[in-house]
C-alpha cells in the first residue's frame, strides 16, 4: 500500500468507529430505557476515546507528510486525493494541538455545566449557571489559544473553524450588519401592513397516529428515501447520518399541532437527503462528509422554508390532508393555511421564530458570543446585554433568563462559534434556491402536482454529489456564479411576506 | 493496582465494547434500513475485531498467569476471584486458538449471510442460501479445528463449549435418544387418547395493536421491568442483553394468533428477568453473565411453559382478555384456553411447537448439524437429509425448504452445537420448578391470582444472582440436590397432558 492508501485505509476504519458511537447516541435519544444511561455513557466515552486515539496517532502525521510529499495527488486541488489531504491536514492539525488534559476537562466541564444550565434554567437563575458558563469561557479560550487565529483575526474565529471552514468574525458581521438593518426595515413594514394572518392548524383535530403517517407521507413525497433511513421520535429532532444507506431522522408530536411537526420533518428531511445524496464511493474519507454546517443548514432549511412555506406545496398538501384527518381538515383553504405558516412577529424564543425574526436571534448570540470570546463582556453582564439587544432588535422585553440568555444549550456545552451556521444556512439556501429556480422552469408547478424531484435532483447534483470538495465559500460562487450575498434572502422573504401582510 | 485489579479493568472495557457489538445487532434485527447492511456489517466485522484483539492480547494472558499464581485469590473455587479466573482463563485459551482475521470474516459473513437467508426464506429457495450455509460451514470447520477436541470427541464438540461448557455430542446423545424413546411414546399414548383439544385463539378477533398491548402487559405482570428494557418488532423473537439496566425482547405478531405473540414475549422475558437478575457489580465480568445457554433457555422455558401453559395461570389472564379484546373473547372459557395453549401434536415448525415433540425437532437438527460439522453430510443435501427425518420422528411431510431446513436463523449465523442448549433448557426448568414447587406452598395459587412475584424472586435467589459461579452440573446439582435428569419434564408432562388428552 501507498502511504495514501494506507491513510485512507486508517481513515475510513476511524470514521466507521465514529458511526458506532453515532448510532449509540441516536439510539440513547429514541429507544434507550432509563435504566441503560449509566452504561451508554461507558460506552460512549469508550467509543470517543477509541476515536480520538485512532486520529491522533503519530502515525496519521507521518502518513500525511508522506502523501503530501507526493506532488500528483495535490496538483489538482479539487482532485479526491488532493481534497482529502487538505481535510486530513486540517483535522489532524487541530486535533493533536489540543492537549489531552484540555480535552479531557473540556469533556468533564461540558458535561456538568449541562447539568447546572437545566437546573438553572428551570429556576431562572442565572447566577446558578455564571460559574459554569465563566469557566467553559475560560477553556473555550484555552482552546482558542491552541489552535491560533491570523494577526488581522480573533478568538472567536479559530472555534468557528470547527463549524463553518474559513469563517470568521469580521466575515459574518459584513453580511450580518446589513442583512440586520434589511430584516428590521421589513419586519417593522410587515408589523404595519394591513393584514395579520393568523395560523389554522389549531382548528383541525390531529390524532398522533395520523400525524404521524401524515409527515411521513410529505417526507417520502419530497424526496426522503426509506429504504436508506428511518423516521423516530426524541425530545428534540435531529437526523443522524451514519452512512449515505442509513440516515435516521426524528421529530416530536404534539396534539393538534401537527404544523410543528410537519417543518421540523421537512427540516431534518433535508438534512437527511443531504445525507443520502453524498457519494457511497467516498464514505469513511473526508470528501463522502457535507461540506460544512452552514451547507448542511442551507438543505434544511431549503426543504423547511423555500418549499414547505410556499403557496404552491400548499396547493399540494392541502389535497393529502383528508386522506390523513379526514373531515377534520375540510374547514380550512390553502389560503388560510398558507398564510398560516408564514405567520412573522418577534418573539423571545429563537427554535419558535419564523423566518424573519429567527436570524436577529441568531445576531444577538453571535454579538454576544463574539463579545464574550474576546473578554468584552463579562460573562456577569450577559443577562443585561442580551435583554438590551432583545429590546433593540426585537422590540421584545425580556420577562426571566430561562426565556433569555439560557434558552438555548449551546454555550452550557462549550460550543462557540455555531450560532451563525443557522443564518448562513438561511442565506445558502435561498441564494442557491434563486438559482435552481433560474435552471429550472416550472419548478413550483411541479410543487403544486406533488412532483418535487426536479429540486431534489438539482440539489443532488450541485450540493449533495460535491460532499467537501470544495469549501462553503467556493461551492456558492461554483453553484451561484456569485459570493454570499444577503439579497436572495431579503428578495424572496420580501415578495412572499409582503403580499400576505397586505403591504 | 494488582495484576488481578487491572485484568478486571481491562476485562470491563472488553465487555462494554461487545455490548457496542451487541447494540449494533439488536438495531441490525430490528431497526436497521435496507440500505444500511453493508455499512453494518463493516462495523459488526470491525467491533468483532477490536473485541477479539483486546480479549488475545498477550498482556491479557500475562495477568491471568500472574494472577493464577497468587493462591488466596482461587483458594476457594466458588469465590468472586476464583471464579472470574477459571472463566476468563478458559476463554483466554480459546481465543487465542482463533486468528484475528478468521474472527472478522465469520462476523462479516454471519452478517450478510443472515440477510441471505431472509431473502431466500421469503422465496423458499434454497439454492439462494446454499452458498452462505456453505461458506458458514466451512468457517465452522476451520473454527473447529482451531479449537481442537479431545480423541474420544468430534469436531461438533469444539464449538458447543461455546454454548454449553462441558456438552458433547455423544454426551448429548446418551440423554437425547432415551429422551426421545420417552416422548414418542408419550405422543402416541396422547395422539390415541379419548380427547382432542382444539386452538381457541382464532376465535378471537385480535388487532395488531391490541395484541402489542396484551403482550407487553403480560409481560411486566410477570415481572420484566421496562424501565429496565424494551419489546419489539423483528423476524425471530430474541432477547438482547446489554447491561442488566438495558435488556431488549423481540417479538413478532401475526393476525389472530396472540397466542404466538403471547408465549414468545414470555419466552423472551424470562431470558430478559435472567438477565435482569445478574448482579450489577459484577457487570463486566465473567461472574455478571448467565452460566450457559441451557440455563438462560430453562429460564425463558419456565415462564413460557411452566407458567404460561399452566392452568392457574390461564385463570388469571382469562380475566385480563377483555381490557385487550373487548366482547371478542367472551365466547372462550378458560378451560378452551388451558388446553388450547397445550395442543400437541407432529407440526412442521419448531418454534410453533408444543412441549412434547419440541425437542424431537431438535433432535433432528441436533443430529444434522453434527453430520454437517462432521463432513458426513453436504450442505446440498440438507433438504433431503431433514424432510426424511421430519417423516421418520415425527411424521410430517416437509412441503417446502421455507418450512423445512430453512426455517430456523442459527446456521445462518454460524452457530453450530447451539441448538441442543433449548432442550437442556427444557430438562433443567422442568427440575427447577419441581424444586420451586416443593419450597414454595401455594405457588401456583399466586398465578391464579395473577402474582407471580414469588416465583420470580425463587428465580432471581436461586439462579439469577449466582450469575456464572457454578458451572451448570454444578448449578443443577446446588439447587436441586439432584444432576440433570429426564424424569422431571417427562413426569410434568405426563401429569399435565393426559388428562387433557383422556388418557
Amino acid at each position: 500500500m501507498t502511504p495514501y492508501e494506507e491513510l485512507i485505509a486508517h481513515t475510513r476504519e476511524t470514521y466507521l468507529l465514529a458511526a458506532t458511537g453515532e448510532l449509540l447516541q441516536w439510539d440513547q435519544e429514541t429507544m434507550l430505557p432509563p435504566g441503560g444511561i449509566a452504561h451508554r455513557s461507558r460506552q460512549l466515552g469508550q467509543i470517543a476515546g477509541l476515536v480520538h486515539e485512532r486520529a491522533t496517532t503519530p502515525r496519521v502525521g507521518e502518513l500525511i507528510a508522506a502523501s503530501e510529499a507526493i506532488r500528483e495527488l495535490s496538483a489538482d486541488p479539487a482532485s479526491d486525493s488532493a481534497v482529502n489531504l487538505r481535510e486530513l491536514r486540517r483535522d489532524y492539525d487541530r486535533a493533536t494541538k489540543i492537549p489531552a488534559a484540555l480535552a479531557r476537562e473540556k469533556a468533564e466541564v461540558a458535561a456538568t455545566s449541562q447539568h447546572a444550565w437545566v437546573e438553572a434554567r428551570e429556576k431562572s437563575d442565572f447566577s446558578l449557571f455564571r460559574p459554569f458558563l465563566e469557566k467553559n469561557l475560560e477553556l473555550a479560550r484555552k482552546t482558542a489559544e491552541c489552535y491560533g487565529w491570523p494577526a488581522d483575526g480573533e478568538p472567536w474565529d479559530a472555534l468557528a473553524e470547527d463549524f463553518e471552514p474559513g469563517m470568521t468574525a469580521a466575515g459574518v458581521s459584513r453580511v450580518f450588519v446589513p442583512l440586520r438593518e434589511s430584516l428590521r426595515k421589513l419586519l417593522g413594514e410587515l408589523m404595519a401592513g394591513g393584514r395579520r394572518p393568523a395560523r389554522p392548524f389549531e382548528k383541525i383535530v390531529m390524532p398522533l397516529a395520523a400525524q404521524q403517517a401524515f409527515v411521513r407521507h410529505v417526507a417520502e413525497r419530497i424526496g426522503f428515501d426509506f429504504s436508506r433511513g428511518r423516521l423516530d421520535v426524541s425530545a428534540h429532532p435531529f437526523c443522524s447520518g451514519h452512512d449515505p444507506g442509513d440516515i435516521r431522522l426524528t421529530t416530536r408530536y404534539r396534539d393538534n399541532r401537527v404544523g410543528d411537526a410537519l417543518s421540523s420533518v421537512m427540516h431534518e428531511a433535508g438534512h437527511g437527503m443531504y445525507h443520502q445524496g453524498l457519494r457511497p464511493d467516498h464514505g469513511g474519507t473526508p470528501l463522502g462528509q457535507p461540506a460544512s454546517l452552514g451547507i448542511n443548514e442551507s438543505q434544511s432549511r431549503t426543504w423547511e422554508n423555500q418549499v414547505g412555506r410556499s403557496e404552491p406545496f400548499w396547493r399540494w398538501c392541502h389535497g393529502e390532508l383528508p386522506r390523513f384527518f379526514g373531515d377534520a381538515a375540510a374547514g380550512v383553504s390553502v389560503e388560510e393555511l398558507y398564510a398560516g405558516v408564514n405567520v412573522v412577529g418577534p418573539s423571545l424564543i429563537r427554535v419558535e421564530a419564523d423566518e424573519v425574526t429567527y436570524n436577529l436571534h441568531i445576531m444577538v448570540r453571535f454579538e454576544l458570543e463574539r463579545a464574550l470570546m474576546a473578554g468584552d463582556l463579562a460573562a456577569a453582564d450577559l443577562p443585561a446585554e442580551w435583554n438590551r439587544r432583545y429590546k433593540e432588535y426585537l422590540d421584545v422585553v425580556v420577562p426571566n433568563d430561562a426565556q433569555g440568555c439560557m434558552q438555548d444549550v449551546h454555550w452550557s456545552m462549550g460550543a462557540f462559534g455555531y450560532f451563525p451556521t443557522y443564518t448562513l444556512g438561511n442565506l445558502y439556501a435561498a441564494q442557491f434556491f434563486e438559482k435552481a429556480l433560474a435552471d429550472l422552469p416550472g419548478l413550483t408547478d411541479a410543487f403544486a402536482a406533488g412532483d418535487f424531484s426536479g429540486l431534489k435532483r438539482w440539489l443532488n447534483q450541485n450540493i449533495h454529489a460535491h460532499g467537501n470538495r470544495y469549501r462553503p465559500a467556493d461551492l456558492c460562487q461554483r453553484v451561484t456564479g456569485k459570493p454570499l450575498s444577503p439579497e436572495p434572502l431579503l428578495k424572496y422573504l420580501a415578495a412572499k411576506l409582503k403580499p400576505l401582510y397586505g403591504v
